[in-house]
């Protein structure tokens, strides 16, 4: 399993590119894979093929009707582990000994 | 303001590098900046100098025993915008008529 | 056609990780596809299925021996467009009037 | 010492976005900082405040006319280690006997 975190936004509509995020959503959302949206991209736990058929659709959708699409990635794979959208920032937290901003 | 996420991991620590991470976390805690923690990352908002200045001191901390270091960064500018480590997700909820997890 | 630029390393191995990037380096280099090496990454072109087989096989390569792997990718999709791999830089020397360092 | 690349694009500008890059390569040719271009960002070499500096004067030119900006850095520090623009790819080919693209 890996973790994947992404943000796919189109640089041909404009400033406001919000409705173009939000289909993506739509695509991970129904996706049956676990993620978690932040204010900078979203974050996918799942098989290899798993989340990069995810951003696949997405870039499939946002191509459909954009020139032009930056696409950034992030992949942390580790052998073994599951559940980590959850347990890294709970390891965090426990080393510290306190409750972060989430 | 700026949107700034980013990660920084050593290489030189084998592959648990949770205790490093804490000490980053640590610090923006206490920068007195608002941010967000999300698995992959963690998502500062402030202005330029503010937001590069918490990088900077997490980096001096790891340095200081990590012989080698990797550490990505991602910005998002918007003229005049602040709140958006709320508002952004918000936008899309409110696009999409309904909760996401988060 | 895509850009899609990547690098791979990982977690568990040291400092030192050359010799885990020449193996992807091989892959790419014998993969087809165009390519260009700089000091951070490797920038191919491609279409999305080619560039990202390309990954997925530096991806199973590697973690067929390392246990943590920290992975980010790059995408620039520009409808229509290809051998931007060499025209990308030459219109911004030709933009500057002057030859820049590559 | 560090290597950084960066990339930084206007999202307000339409996709066609050369004008503004060349901007930022010639703030980063006359830096003074040694550099190499890539079809998907620059690659500095130099210590933390050199480097995020250049970043820093980009980013003021660019955000006095662009109303949104999307840029993404990634760092690798290595202890002790200078020159490192030329000899990581030369360390790569070394190691696989053979010439690569550039």
């Amino acid at each position: 399993m890996v973790l994947l975190e992404f943000s796919m936004t189109p640089l041909d509509k404009g400033e406001s590119v919000g409705a173009y995020v939000s289909r993506s959503l739509q695509i991970i959302d129904e996706s049956g894979l676990d993620y978690r949206l932040n204010p900078m991209g979203t974050v996918l736990e799942g098989e290899w093929d798993e989340v990069m058929g995810v951003v696949k659709k997405c870039f499939e959708q946002m191509s459909a009707d954009c020139n032009r699409i930056t696409c950034s990635l992030k992949i942390d794979y580790r052998q073994g582990a599951r559940g980590r959208l959850e347990s890294k920032i709970a390891s965090v937290e426990s080393k510290l000994g306190k409750t972060l901003k989430k």
